[in-house]
């Protein structure tokens, strides 16, 4: 059995010696170099656009505007699965390029030159004549009646608001002897970051399309093309090879229209768009940054009597994945801790900023840093130890969720509690950290979170897999879930090496999506790889191994129901005798004069389950109050993902979330200029990305309660590590300091700024910035 | 119905405005550079080699010899499938690098470089010291006791020698009144001469070697890339891109193991391996020269009493195809001209010459050229009508092989002559040229053949298939039968459109073979294309159709039998009612909340039948008797081909075919130094290459019988074309000298030398040379 076992990963060797090619590494030379004119503006209108000595410059094939596009094919950006319900579609409100602009890098005219130069030179020399209009950037104000309106449709620029309610909240409130504790609770823009940025090459083929892209989820990018060039669906072939990280970003169809529509322009040429880094920040994807309100009103015993909470989500200039993310995040307010009177509202709101997509948490990370943020507060209000408290409200074994199904089967929240106290000494440290005086300060702290797996019954769960038996005995194994750095083929390989009773080194998982030959899968999101994929790879596998032991019987005249395939050979049940290898049943299947046939199977998993997933952070830190400056010292994420596939791989997922969930704690914040609306820390020596040297050793532990539900008893992990992270870093610092930090992140600026309004410099003097 | 229109190829227009991409244009720049060292000297053995000036060239990567190989792995060539009986199994006589060196152009070392130009002054300062062995170029030296020993284990150098016996010769030819008709016919070593030179380029995967070649049969290579490494074969991937011409060169596996060893001794780095023609040329592989002595004892009212054939076919230094060539062309004489009595000897012997494989038609030019000029010396013999003598001994309607169980189901061959004879005027023509005199004499001539379709019985015949539907309605088609130019792609196109019941656009077939995902098929030869896989596309169609109507039921809950699919739409068949077009159906099943399925199919056909095709050429000529030059004045190709899937291709293939079939009758021959072994003439230049310039317009025409047997009624054409070229051509020559050319092409060269021998000039001396 391979599932369990920390294999090493299928693509470790060629990745470490350098082998292994991305986009770029795969784009012919002849390519044309495609750049993308960004507007200056962050609200108005172009009004023209002088392209004349951008053409003159050597190099230059061709300049095209938004004025160029002759049908208006408006599409949707945001990677879900194609709804044939209308009502349940993505708001598609992009343009390939666009004359209405909405934001400070919005695409308004792209370069097609020869070479790179050329076309850097090309962007400086176009002259773009603009109708400005005010603009609004923040989401509160954007929601007043006479702010500027980014899209008709949408009145005060709300997306979309929802509602959740549950029992009687006014009533609720009227009981006597209740604490109310309300906290407004902020996250910032952050951005993803992912080592190789956006990029994609086109060309055509015949009368079809072919788009090699670094995307996520190359059947849906295939399906966003076809609706943005109007072309029908099976015209587009879109390749996606290895990438080097998405984290959401690439969740999106971000420029693989344009670049298709440009070499649609130039009779199919080969065009290449390469997004660099400045760009990347600003006009692909962010994560949305989320203003939370919470009213809590809870009883001297601890119990809550009612709760209340609004978000207002900052959704920038466009769609994408719109409200989804805030709905999500707001969905796990009444079930991580259960409330009889439950009040909730999220908005999501237009701004003419980046727009906001899918990023690691999927709203998930505002929300914990608002409800763990909010948890703490109540604790330091009712003198309760946090422990106690939450040990106390958290979901209960048995909870289940009405609309999801989902349901808590085992006491999860407080094995993994147990672990990280256990492993940090939380206890004594607690206690010992409590009244410290002195410039220099620890403190420690913890989070928990809720997390979901892929998105039934929100939308379509679904994972086609092929597998392709080769003479030897080993197989290909296709499937539209996608590797995107996290490990998938491995853990897919062991998926399959196991149910088919095949060694790990016959499995070889075909690594590129090709939507032309790859099954249908809407690919790497949701942390729904393992688990739907897993409904698919065991469905095919016995589909397979059907196959091979109706051959086998044919061969050995052995009843199918007394042979089994044990590590890539034909056994015998009754007695365990091999009867002969896989490899030589495989080799007599297809060179058989009798019979002949290439074994494969093929088979479509539709997945209608979904899964809790939990975890907690513990997070150590040194103050240093007069520099406003928090230190890492020890952190600790504790997940429940159900059975581990490959345990390393699982560590691994887990350091990398930890390392995005404390730049988002402490460090990153994309800022936009008040004045202009530009990003003015679009670059990754501005910008504090979390790495290497920020952090201590990144710590990671598990406790492994099977799903019962799923096909190999696993669950989201993808995600969840960076849920709880900020949050626990937070109320670190609140013990450590008293002063607690209600606006992520917890850097110096937002420190300094808490202190004197919590007026830490008033008492005492120890700290005289 | 698209089947027998002349629809556009599909790959039309992409070839045409130069964006099909070829294997260089795939190869990454990055690529090493790989050079072959060739023996320069026909026999003997390698005793050292120097490579140290070779390696201190700037560039030059490394140098490997044949001493570098630690496990000496050989392999066969062959392009035929597997056999898992032994003593079925080609030859395996190959190295990827050899010290036994057996002919002028052996592969004894190899450079890798970064560039082209390091890599060839490597080359040149490479320092072979050989010891040199005595060498035989002529198949019949090759036979006698002391002749040089190629093969330890083939004495006499004979691979193999069978026989066909029927009746009994010995005494039949004691029968009074006959007419003894005997002849030695010869045919050239020529060269295939595809565009495309062959190249490769491999690269390891992990584990695992990835090879582009421009091949014919990517499965093939595959497996035999397999055996040369020692490998096992799910470990190598093969690709093969469009291909720039093959003819059967390409059914052998060349340098493909070669490329892949080198990338394996360079860590797996990117290897490109392209031959220049006049390595090509000399070390690819060349057609068997076939010398063939026939004897015919012919009754006066020209029936045949008894024949005998002796053929002797020079394989050149290794086994690749062996002796399968003139197995074939023997196995054709009793079948083509019916007679009771029969004895034929097929020899294939080993040569220190470049070495012979398949080339389009695989032993039946080489037989028609015998059988055919031994035809017309037996009408002259009886003084009789060469078409009266051939309507009356052809194979007759009803004939049936009792080994491969081809049944000529109708009057082909009357009908192929009477369509000949009418668009040639040829009655009139014949009559009016026989007996000019003058320098410049006309005449025309014919000859018939007869091809097999695919290899069943001798070999297995399997086809898979895969079908994948997309969103709109349109599909993916993977075949493991390739598309070599020929078309293929186009008509499997036809053939999937009107078994599905969608538009021809909506098919998309897979033109790249990829043999990680594409189903097994052993590849382009045989003229088994549109055979074998018509019936593999035909049976997974209709799978497919099963499971959209399995579908469609489920939507509309209208009973399956009343269901079809007519032009892209499901169509309720008492009414004719359209009820849902196929895309709407394709994309509800994509993405269904209650049944999400991805539609595709896949099946293997095993085929067990085999088909006769027919047809015949006629050739008229202009022979300037001073210059012993024949200028061609008309040529028209008459074949029975079964169904055309589309005519325009098919006329487009039998031009192909009479192109190559002239250059074999007038001008090509590979010439090798009888000092050295050397080749003489192995470039453009001096090889003679039938070009465009020698050709009159090329004339096609059909008779169209559907085969039976046949998934749409088609049987081969691939090949066929060139069959009976040469014959005809030395037929019209005869007609109008009454001079006979025994040994093809019929040159200025052989044309003086037979009107030399047969006394031409001696007479009225109007020939003067």
């Amino acid at each position: 059995m391979y599932v369990g076992k920390k294999v090493t990963r299928v693509d470790a060797y060629d990745k470490v010696i350098g082998r292994t090619r991305y986009t770029d590494d795969l784009c012919d030379k002849s390519a044309y170099i495609a750049r993308i004119l960004h507007s200056t503006i962050a609200n108005g209108r172009v009004l023209s656009i002088d392209t004349s000595e951008a053409e003159k410059i050597p190099g230059v094939v061709k300049v095209f505007t938004c004025f160029d596009l002759k049908e208006k094919h408006y599409f949707p950006t945001a990677g879900h699965p194609w709804s044939t319900d209308e009502s349940h579609q993505d708001v598609a409100d992009r343009l390939v390029l666009t004359d209405r602009v909405r934001f400070y890098g919005d695409d308004i005219a792209a370069v097609v030159a020869e070479d790179e130069v050329s076309a850097a030179q090309a962007l400086r020399a176009i002259k773009v004549e603009y109708e400005e209009y005010p603009f609004v950037l923040d989401v509160l104000d954007a929601m007043k009646e006479d702010a500027p309106q980014l899209h008709e449709d949408y009145p005060n620029n709300i997306l979309k608001h929802t509602t959740i309610s549950k029992g009687n909240y006014e009533e609720a409130i009227k009981e006597p002897g209740l604490f109310k504790v309300e906290g407004w609770y902020s996250t910032p823009t952050v951005q993803h970051c992912h080592i190789e940025n956006f990029i994609c090459y086109a060309e055509m083929e015949g009368d079809r399309i072919k788009i090699v892209s670094s995307t996520q989820i190359p059947h849906i990018v295939r399906r966003v093309v076809g609706q943005a060039l109007g072309v029908e669906w099976g015209k587009i072939r879109v390749i996606k090879p290895y990438i080097g990280g998405g984290f959401g970003n690439k969740q999106d169809v971000l420029y693989e229209p344009l670049c298709a529509w440009l070499s649609m322009q130039l009779h199919g040429h080969l065009i290449k768009l390469d997004v660099p880094r400045e760009e990347t920040f600003v006009s692909t994807r962010v994560r949305h940054a989320i203003k939370s309100h919470i009213i809590s009103w809870v009883r001297p015993d601890g119990t809550f009597a009612a709760r209340k909470l609004e978000a207002f989500s900052d959704q920038g200039a466009y769609a994408s994945h719109g409200h989804s993310i805030c709905a999500k995040g707001v969905g796990a307010f009444p079930q991580l801790y259960p409330c009889d009177n439950v009040e909730a509202d999220a908005y999501t709101i237009f701004t003419n900023k980046s727009v906001a997509g899918a990023m690691r948490g999927y709203g998930i990370p505002q929300a914990m840093w608002a409800v763990e943020c909010h948890t703490e507060d109540i604790c330091a209000k009712l003198n309760m130890d946090p422990l106690e408290f939450r040990r106390k409200n958290l979901m209960p074994v048995g909870f289940k969720d009405a609309f999801s199904k989902n349901e808590l089967y085992s006491d999860t929240f407080n094995q993994c509690l147990d672990k990280g106290i256990e492993v940090t000494d939380y206890l004594r440290k607690y206690k010992e950290y409590q009244n410290q005086t002195g410039d220099i300060r620890r403190g420690i702290g913890m989070a928990v979170f809720w997390y979901n797996t892929a998105v039934w019954p929100i939308s379509l769960e679904t994972s086609s897999c092929r597998m392709v038996l080769n003479q030897d005995g080993s197989l290909q194994v296709q499937l539209g879930e996608t590797e995107i750095g996290q490990g998938a083929d491995t853990a897919y390989s062991q998926m399959t090496a196991d149910i088919l009773g095949v060694p790990l080194e016959a499995v070889h998982v075909v690594s590129c999506q090709d939507t032309d030959v790859t099954p249908f899968g809407t690919g790497a999101y949701a942390s729904r790889q393992t688990y739907t994929a897993g409904f698919s790879i065991r469905q095919t596998a016995l589909l397979l191994k059907e196959r091979i032991l109706k051959y086998a019987h044919e061969l050995t005249r052995m009843p199918e129901y007394n042979l089994d395939i044990i590590d890539g050979q034909i056994v015998r049940i009754t007695d365990n005798r091999v009867l002969m290898s896989l490899g030589d049943l495989s080799t007599e299947a297809l060179y058989s004069l009798s019979h002949s046939e290439h074994l494969s199977a093929e088979s479509t998993a539709q997945i209608k389950s979904n899964a809790y997933s939990f975890g907690c952070t513990f997070a150590e830190v040194e103050v240093d109050i007069p520099m406003c400056k928090v230190k890492l010292l020890d952190i600790v994420n504790v997940h429940d993902a159900g059975t581990l596939i490959n345990p390393a791989l699982a560590e691994a997922q887990v350091h990398g979330g930890m390392s995005m969930g404390i730049g988002f704690g402490l460090s990153e914040n994309l800022l936009f200029d008040p004045k202009t609306g530009r990003a003015l820390n679009n670059n990754l020596l501005d910008y504090k990305l979390s790495t290497f040297m920020d952090h201590p050793r990144l710590r990671a532990y598990f406790v492994e309660n099977a799903e019962p539900t799923s096909a190999f008893g696993t669950k989201s992990l993808g995600e969840p590590p960076t849920c709880s992270i900020a949050p626990a870093i937070r109320n670190a610092v609140y013990q450590a300091t008293g002063v607690y930090v209600n606006d992520a992140p917890v850097n110096p600026h937002h420190l300094f700024r808490s202190m004197k309004e919590q007026h830490m410099f008033e008492e005492g003097g120890e700290a005289n910035v």
